[in-house]
């Protein structure tokens, strides 16, 4: 059997060009990054465990590629450069094809944004990847939750709820076709982290958050750190194609409440409309102004009429749920 | 039943006074942390897995100091001056006085060397921790694996091999009175991390490593990114109280090979000697010489009457052992 250094060696070093801002990566006690003068650092850890955030069995390279795409969504939602990052990996048993296709659709996304693996750890145990992410980020733009100001637009990226409704036909929670369910597999599985459009949006956007717990529990941390409130027009919600063929009553729980979107949420003033619209086309990234803020605390949801729905709604919670 | 928000608010936020170089901490996407100028950034990380790292069962107390000590020492063996981390933590449930404990001891250490928890993620799984530290270093004093020169003097800090003899009792490999696994518990437990020695080390050390896996792999670790052999003198190896009191023969099996010591094992040049110790005993550590760097590749073990010793040595491997 391969020894637990072989396999590191193997899989997950030597497969990056090294990088200038990089003078130590793996295979020392620590590694070393150097910063841009004036740059702070950002800093963000996600964890994936099996059974909870994905499915046993789940196409190694998507987990490789998700496992990333989560940590680097933070960063985008900050407006920070993605630079480098750290795993930590407990594995039930070593198993190269698996080693070979999760390291492949990680590195796949890593190179894409230029994010350099620098280090971490690798261990038996149940199957569990947690990501630590570091960026660089001008303070002064940085799109923190609690930068929002009154009367800002509310804008979301791409589209919602296509995860959400890939889970529902997986968990037999709906019936979808053999088609719709693999069209809705792939935002489930390949999330795409919005980096290019948080730093498109630094100096147009307030604050900004990103969609991973679902739209309502999620803006509902920039009205707490902002201390405002909003109102949300929910027949506007950008849909999933695959959502957008079902029923209103689903359309509005998927989108309001799903998970793992991974789309940016994001104030900005009435003033910079157009802007935040040049802002995402030039990165190819659709957005959908959604609502607005407001002083009245809580979150208000209204229909195509304007009239105000009264919705039972949760976030996603990893313990009650 | 507290949500997994609550949760993480209620033991993992306002635990610690603001620090000025922490702009932004928990409770955003991303956490914000400025560097001092010329400085670069250390980064390691480590994942501890119930039932491989630690029994079921382990004093959460304990356990959060271990999680965050095991990732300062890797710290201290660059010379890195501690400065943030970020928590993932897997949990079967939500149990308070877990929480509460585990908590408290993890804040302690971080208290204790000024390490701010600035970020994390807690889902619901097998119990896992995994911790990611950041440091920051001045890259010229850095303690590289790789940076070890022949001739250099071989040291260890404190004391090696108590931690594996409380396993060996813990395991029933070995018998102990209950007070004398009570005392090596404590080191197995409760190591402490060498970061003020590290520090102290800068300019004087060359290479350095902590010695996690047992001395002989982690020293091979030094040699191999160093292009060198070394000679040990097995029985000038520190021992701890406990083992000091078991035979020969364990003696040099744990101190030689035994993990978990997390004591600094570095090179430093033959004319640094009066340095190395007084650098030493002024952060109160013990340092020990024993051994040194020589053109020959592997690892040369000699005894008391420096004969030659023939000893089938083999590291700690997560996935063999």
């Amino acid at each position: 059997m391969m020894s637990e250094f072989e396999l590191i060696r193997q899989y997950f070093t030597g497969r990056q060009p090294p990088q200038a801002h990089i003078p130590l990566g793996i295979g020392d006690d620590c590694a070393l990054m150097s910063m841009r003068s004036g740059q702070q650092l950002a800093v963000s850890t996600d964890m994936l465990v099996e059974g909870r955030h994905f499915f046993a069995g789940t196409d190694p390279a998507m987990l490789g590629h998700k496992a990333l795409a989560v940590n680097l969504s933070d960063l985008a939602a900050m407006g920070a450069v993605p630079r480098a990052f750290t795993l930590a990996l407990a594995l039930p048993a070593v198993e190269e094809t698996w080693l070979s296709e999760f390291s492949k659709g990680m590195f796949a996304l890593a190179q894409l944004h230029q994010c350099q693996l620098i280090g971490g750890d690798t261990t038996k145990g149940p199957l569990t990847i947690s990501i630590t992410v570091l960026g660089e980020i001008s303070p002064e733009t940085a799109l923190r939750r609690d930068a929002a100001q009154l009367g800002d637009d509310v804008w979301v990226s791409g589209q919602l709820g296509e995860a959400r409704l890939a889970l529902a036909g997986r968990l037999k929670q709906h019936v979808l076709s053999a088609e719709a369910q693999h069209a809705a597999d792939v935002r489930l599985h390949l999330p795409v982290p919005r980096v290019a459009l948080g730093l498109a949006l630094r100096g147009i956007a307030r604050a900004a958050i990103d969609v991973s717990d679902g739209l309502v529990g999620d803006i509902g941390h920039i009205l707490q750190r902002s201390g405002l409130g909003a109102t949300l027009w929910c027949d506007c919600l950008p849909l999933g194609p695959m959502l957008a063929l079902q029923n209103r009553a689903m359309q509005r729980d998927y989108s309001l409440c799903g998970g793992d979107d991974y789309e940016l949420c994001f104030s900005a003033p009435r003033t910079q409309r157009a802007q935040v619209l040049a802002a995402a086309q030039g990165v190819f990234t659709p957005v959908t102004r959604i609502g607005y803020l407001e002083a009245e605390p809580g979150l208000r949801i209204r229909d195509a009429s304007d009239k105000l729905l009264s919705l039972q709604l949760t976030s996603f919670d990893h313990f009650t749920s």
